[in-house]
């Protein structure tokens, strides 16, 4: 079955506000088996909705829409698909009368334009609204069924739980389930990842593999169709597993699981202790750190030394390194990493220091240049990196590099 | 001029993704003075994407696409533009130079699959991508024009306001303007703050004054129509005169301004130097500041420091306060901004300390109660707050927080 989502209402068209409502309908009806190829969004106008409800109706086989089910004259979702239909409006009673108690219980005065909301079209099956006052209506029309949610995600959401999704499944049946599984990985580029496993990609179709770039990560994306959750997992596992013997080290995490998480994961389990010298990255890497409930179990603490002295007095750089390989060199981020671990007393110890730009950069040491150092029981090790983007994306990527580097590390121990 | 937003990428179909693109564009574009009538979402499927952009383009006299110009085989944006308007593909010389140029300064091997992101349409104009791989295209074709820009949003947004904007202002000239004022708020709630301007709110049409909460500030927005920007700027700077006569001191900034910016600049332009104690938010505060070019100035360091042993060691809190009374108390947020002052002879100190949850809360001491004193010339200042939400809403909201106190305190010296 063939679904498009029409979100309407004249404030996505300008921007206002962003299509919540589409991301969620998609991702409930994909995970209950309907293909979701089409998304519309279209303002409140008669004519405009008109088209494209009925491009719509030519191209799938059920249209959800969003919105215009309110009392006001912009209102028009139900008024446009009864005269495309060719259905008339009548007043469903049942809907005024919860209409009326609803305003009752708040004592407010119920106006006319209230009334709007109970009209529906011929034929229609109503979705009562217990989070609002705007009924939802599904209407069934030869191959096409046509179901209208009210806009506001609160109402729309739980009209979707309580009315569509089991009058789906009654009048579809299963339609077998979509599952997905994202593998996340840091330290391979998009292109050289797909050279990597591009015949898997070609030769796939159930699971799907697709990569997706995401702030500084490459994400393996799987998704499998089949009659059953455990099939699906099934078919996820076996393609997982060829994909993990080629690229298994770039892997971090699954699904939701961020670096930070995956790393504190790992300091946890081995009872490691940390603490970081930050200097280009200004406490970021801190911060991501300290994001995971738990984290001061083994965060120990940081020093942002932004300037030399401070680079000297609280991290422990000895002044002649400094002055004879700057400020940003891996001599110094070495020497942070050795430093802030012998002073903060910690298993392991991390220096990171490079040029954030815009400005910054000198002859042989461009912007996004960047040294991280990691000191532990496995020594010290310096790694170099170039990084690309505004100051805030090379922040980004230093502290992904930096939270992997530590993944490496800790794993080799 | 109608304008069409088409975005690409089954990632949306499927709702693993907001499209915050489509809602970016439309608000951009509206700005313009060009209406967005209609927006559409399809994945990576050449037939499918085929119909939606022959839509678009019997409809719209603009089409501006996002997504699918990567360099991966489902990536197709441009070949599916180029065959629907009977276009050949070639290899656009600059952009593959742009490309390996790309690759080079960060020493990646570039694969054969970039030169896919230089094939470009006959006849068109290409965008530069100073942001990533992937360069964007223009398309005029008798009455359309159609626009391809990249999917990641950092990269979508600086090719439509270095390249596309101005292409469109020379194309089509004035369209007539809508312009948009932001005045960004911290320290007033959003029901409080419309009470001090719910007159203001309901008596104008032009500029439109709206009020919108965004993690942790409210925003008031003003929203002027005219012929011209210096009617619109006229418009506005009226009631934003009669706004900040109202509730000045609760505004930092202005559009795009942050906090850390409004702070930043204080903080440069007095000369003043800076140094934190970093607890609860874990690195957060120094993150932001640092986010700023030219903080190096003023931000000479931080300590982040989470466990007891670095409070006392780093940031200068005698044991005897940690011990009468906690590491979460007013006590001890004076100790670590007088200490860390003094560590790192800065003329101001922060220090803040609390509880962001979800554990850690004892009696009396619920999550979310946080402290924060400053030290400086003025002497030294405590606060106490209790934030709601999340451990990274907490630290959020504590951040903006720290960030105000400091702009309140320079402002006063």
């Amino acid at each position: 079955m063939i679904v498009e989502i029409v979100s309407t209402g004249t404030e996505l068209l300008l921007g206002q506000i962003t299509n919540t409502n589409a991301a969620y309908l998609a991702q409930k009806l994909n995970s209950l088996g309907f293909d979701v190829l089409f998304q519309s969004t279209v303002g409140d106008n008669r004519l405009r909705m008109g088209q494209v409800l009925r491009t719509a109706l030519d191209r799938a086989d059920i249209v959800v829409t969003t919105g215009g089910l309110g009392p006001t004259l912009g209102d028009i979702t139900k008024e446009v698909t009864a005269e495309l239909l060719g259905r008339k409006l009548f007043l469903h009673q049942p809907s005024q009368e919860r209409i009326a108690a609803y305003f009752a219980k708040r004592n407010i005065p119920m106006v006319d334009s209230n009334i709007r909301q109970a009209m529906m079209p011929e034929g229609a099956i109503v979705l009562d609204n217990d989070r609002g006052t705007a009924p939802g209506v599904i209407v069934e029309a030869g191959k096409n069924t046509v179901i209208h949610l009210p806009g506001p995600p609160f109402e729309m959401e739980g009209m979707f739980e309580d009315g569509v999704a089991p009058y789906l499944h009654t009048r579809f049946g299963g339609q077998g389930i979509i599952l997905s599984k994202v593998l996340r990985t840091i330290g391979l580029g998009e292109s050289s990842l797909e050279d990597e496993i591009k015949d898997l990609i070609l030769g796939q179709s159930n699971p799907t593999i697709a990569l997706l770039a995401r702030s500084g990560e490459i994400h393996v994306r799987l998704t499998a169709k089949a009659d059953c959750a455990a099939e699906a997992e099934q078919r996820i596992a076996g393609i997982e597993k060829t994909i993990r013997e080629r690229i298994g080290s770039y892997i971090f995490g699954v699904n939701d699981e961020t670096i930070e998480q995956a790393v504190g994961q790992m300091l946890a389990r081995r009872k490691l202790t940390l603490a970081l010298a930050e200097s280009c990255t200004g406490g970021l890497v801190s911060s991501r750190i300290t994001d995971i409930p738990g984290s001061s179990e083994y965060l120990t603490g940081s020093v942002v030394c932004y300037s030399n002295d401070i680079k000297i007095s609280a991290a422990g750089v000895p002044a002649e390194t400094l002055a004879a390989h700057g400020a940003v060199s891996e001599q110094t981020a070495v020497a942070m990493a050795n430093g802030i671990r012998s002073a903060f007393k910690t298993v392991v110890g991390i220096g990171v220091t490079g040029i954030a730009g815009p400005g910054g950069a000198v002859p042989g040491k461009p912007v996004g240049l960047v040294y991280i150092a990691i000191a532990g029981p496995a020594g010290t090790v310096g790694h170099e990196h170039t990084f690309t983007g505004s100051r805030t994306a090379v922040k980004h990527r230093t502290a992904n590099a930096v939270l992997n580097h530590l993944r490496h590390y800790i794993t080799a121990l």
